[in-house]
C-alpha cells in the first residue's frame, strides 16, 4: 500500500507541482497525515523539495510547496548504433545533465569489443554524476534492432544476431521490448538495472518526453538503418511481439537492390544514411549537408530520391498506422530541408484523395539524440510510477522493500 | 452507480455465466441484496435467463443459475459493399438470428439510391426480428471506406465521397470511427440508434468475436477494395484518427498502374477482387474458384501474381504494425488455397531473417460475412457494457434514464 502510495503522490507532484501538502491530499484522496509521512520519505530520498510558500486561498494559512528534486536521482540513456555510442544522464525532472557521443564504426568490431567500450562510457558518466552529487537509478540500452525477449534479435547493418546485449554489459538479460513487464531486471555489476530497447521505440519516446511530439505522432528515426516509432494517445504502440515499426523494411520497390536484412527494396536502401551518402558520392554526413548548402547538384538529386522513397514508404505507413503527425529524426533532422519537400510531395500525390489529412512533416528537435533521451527518460518513468523499487535496490529507505510487502492488500 | 452495476453484472453473467446471484456478488464485490434487484431489472429486460441450479460447493444451498438471454435483444449488422449489401440479426449471446446478402452492383447507383435499397432490406430483417420476439437495439452499417466526423469520407471503388451515410439512412450523423465516443447517436427513423464504421475495422471485430481470431491478430478483408484491421490485446488499433488498416493503398509498385485513390501501384491493383478477375480473364468470383479447381493455368497464374503482390505489402504491413498471425478473409477466403502460399513464401524471403517468426497466414471461416457480423456485434458488445441506455431508449424499465442519473456520484 505504501509502495503504490508513494508512486501515487511521485506522480502527482510531478503533474501539478509546485504544490502543497494539502493539495496534494486533495488529489490524491489520502490523508493529509499519510501525505505528509509519504512526502516526508520522498524528501529523505532525495526525490522532492520544498520550493517555497503558497497561500492557500480557501483556508487562508500558507503552505510548503513541492516539487520533483532533480538533486539526487538520475537515469542513464544509452546507445549502440552503427557508427557511434552515446550516452546522457538525466536527472528526475528531465532535465539533460550530461551527454556525450563518440563515432566509432562498431560494425567493425565484435559484441564484446563494442560493449567493453561501452562499459568505459559507462564508467566515465556514472563518474560525472556522481561528482555532481547524483545516484544512477537505472538505465536503458537503446539498440538498431528488434529486440525479442530480451536478446537484440537481429542488427543487420551492425552484423549481430541473437546477442544477449544486456549479459554482455554485465547485467542480467533484460526484456525490454515486452510491454508487460512489470519490474525491472536486478541489478547485477553496475549497481543498478540496465534494461535492453529497441532504438527506434526510444527516440519516439524521446520526441515525446523531451522533444516536439505530442499526443499522435509517427517518429522516424534516420541512421544507417531506418526505424520508427508510434505514439497513440501518448502511449508507444509496440505490436503484439514488441517489433512495430520497422519503416526501413518496408517495401519501397519489391525488386530493388538486396537489403541486409534479407529483403529487396527496402526503405533502407534508398534512404538509409549509406545509401544517401553513396548516392551523392560523399562517406560523411557533415560534408552531405555542406554540400547541400552549397547547391551542389548531386547531393540535392541524392537526397531528392531518398525524400521520394521516404514518401513512398511513409504514404504505405500512413495507410496502415494513421499518424497524427510524422516526425523526422536522427540523421533526416539535418537533412530535413532538402529530403522533406520530396517526401511530402510523394505523400500529398498518394494519400490526399482518401483523407481529409495528410499527416504533416515535421523536423526533430532532438535529432540523433532521441534514443539516448528516450532510454534515459524510460528509467524515469519508472522509477516516479514505483519510487520504492528504486529506493530499495539503492537501500536508501528504512522499511520493508516492496517486494516482501504482504501480497493481497492492494488492490 | 445503477446505471453502472447493471453494467458490472451483465458483463459478470456474459464472462461467467451460467451462474449464480451468490457468485455474481463474490465476483462484482456488490451485496446479495443489489445483485439480486439487478437481477431481477435485468430477467424483466429480457437480457438474463434463469437456466436451471446449482449446488453450491461451500453453503450447501442450491442456487438458480443465470445466463444471458438471447429470447429479446438483438441487433442489426449492416453492410454497403461495392458489389453486395448485407444485412444479420444477432442476439445478446451472439447467436447469428438472419443473415442475408443481396448482390447489387452499388457503384452504379447514387448513394440515395443504394440506401433506400438498404432501407427495404432493413424493414425485411426488422419485421423477420419482430416474428421472432426480438427487439433490435441497435445497428452498426459498415461502408467500404473511411469514416471521420460520421462521414464517408472516401470510397473509391463506390465512387463516393464525404456521404453522410447515417443520414442518408434516416437516422442522426453518426461517428462510428471516433473511439472515444462514449455514447450511440440518438435513435430517428427506425426507433434504434445507427452508427456508421469502416468495413475493414468491423470485419476484424467480426473474426474476434464469431471468428478464428484471438488475442493479436491483423484481418484481411479482401473485396474489391483491400481493407484490415489490428487486434492487438483483443482490441482494435484504429490510428489517431480512426483510418488505419488501409491495406489495399500500401505501395506495392509504386511506379504501377493507377488506383481509384489517386495513388499507383496500390495492393488492390494486383490483389483486389476486379484486378483478380481481370488477370483471370473473367468477370465472376465463383467461376474463378472453379477455374481454380480444375488447374486453369491462367487463372492460378492470376491468384500467384496477387498472392506475391499480397506478400509484399503484407511484409510492410508485418514490418509496421507486428501482427501476431494474419487473418484472410474476404474473398480471399474461397481463394485460400491458391493464393497464400506465395503469399507466404514472399513474406518469408523477406521478413525471416529479421524476426523469430514469420506471422503464420490463416484463413478466415466467416468470409465475407465478417464486417456485417462484427457490426452487429458491436452494437451487442454496447448494450452489455451499457444495458441502462439500452432500456431507455426501448422505453423499458423504469426509473430515471442513465442520462439524468446525478451527475459526480458515479466515480
Amino acid at each position: 500500500m505504501r509502495a503504490r502510495n508513494l508512486g501515487v503522490v511521485l506522480t502527482e507532484v510531478r503533474r501539478s507541482g509546485p504544490v502543497t501538502r494539502a493539495a496534494l491530499a486533495d488529489a490524491t484522496g489520502l490523508t493529509k497525515t499519510t501525505v505528509s509521512k509519504l512526502v516526508g520519505d520522498l524528501i529523505a530520498a532525495g526525490m522532492v523539495t520544498e520550493t517555497g510558500t503558497l497561500r492557500d486561498g480557501e483556508r487562508g494559512r500558507p503552505g510548503t510547496t513541492l516539487a520533483l528534486s532533480g538533486g539526487r536521482v538520475a537515469a542513464l540513456g544509452l546507445e549502440i548504433n552503427v557508427d557511434y555510442l552515446s550516452a546522457c544522464v538525466v536527472d528526475l525532472t528531465l532535465a539533460v545533465r550530461l551527454r556525450y557521443t563518440q563515432p566509432v564504426d562498431n560494425s567493425s568490431h565484435t559484441p564484446v569489443e563494442t560493449l567493453s567500450h561501452l562499459g568505459k562510457i559507462i564508467h566515465r558518466a556514472v563518474d560525472e554524476a556522481r561528482a555532481a552529487g547524483l545516484v544512477i537509478g537505472g538505465a536503458t540500452l537503446a539498440v538498431p534492432g528488434p529486440v525479442e525477449g530480451g536478446l537484440l534479435h537481429s542488427a543487420p547493418n551492425l552484423g549481430w544476431r541473437d546477442v544477449d546485449v544486456g549479459g554482455l554489459l554485465g547485467t542480467a538479460p533484460s526484456t525490454g521490448a515486452a510491454p508487460e513487464a512489470p519490474r525491472p531486471p536486478a541489478a547485477a555489476g553496475w549497481g543498478f538495472p540496465v534494461e535492453v530497447d529497441n532504438e527506434a521505440n526510444l527516440a519516439a519516446l524521446g520526441e515525446l518526453w523531451f522533444g516536439s511530439g505530442r499526443g499522435d505522432f509517427l517518429h522516424v528515426s534516420g541512421e544507417i538503418g531506418i526505424g520508427a516509432g508510434l505514439v497513440i494517445g501518448g502511449a508507444l504502440f509496440r505490436g503484439a511481439r514488441g517489433l512495430a515499426g520497422e519503416l526501413g523494411h518496408v517495401v519501397v520497390f519489391p525488386g530493388g537492390p538486396a537489403c541486409r536484412c534479407g529483403g529487396r527494396g527496402c526503405l533502407e536502401q534508398y534512404a538509409g544514411q549509406e545509401a544517401l551518402l553513396r548516392a551523392a558520392g560523399l562517406d560523411d554526413p557533415d560534408e552531405l549537408v555542406r554540400r547541400l548548402r552549397d547547391g551542389d547538384g548531386r547531393a540535392l538529386r541524392a537526397c531528392e530520391r531518398a525524400g521520394h522513397a521516404l514518401g513512398v514508404a511513409l504514404t504505405s505507413a500512413t495507410n496502415l498506422l494513421d499518424p497524427g503527425t510524422i516526425v523526422l529524426g536522427g540523421v533526416f533532422a539535418p537533412l530535413f530541408p532538402w529530403i522533406s519537400g520530396a517526401a511530402a510531395a510523394t505523400m500529398a500525390d498518394r494519400l490526399a484523395a482518401m483523407r481529409r489529412a495528410v499527416p504533416e512533416l515535421a523536423v526533430s528537435r532532438l535529432g540523433g539524440d532521441a534514443a539516448t533521451l528516450g532510454a534515459a527518460g524510460k528509467v524515469i518513468q519508472r522509477i516516479i510510477a514505483d519510487p520504492v523499487s528504486h529506493l530499495a535496490a539503492a537501500g536508501a529507505v528504512p522499511g520493508p522493500p516492496a517486494g516482501r510487502s504482504p501480497a493481497g492488500t492492494v488492490r
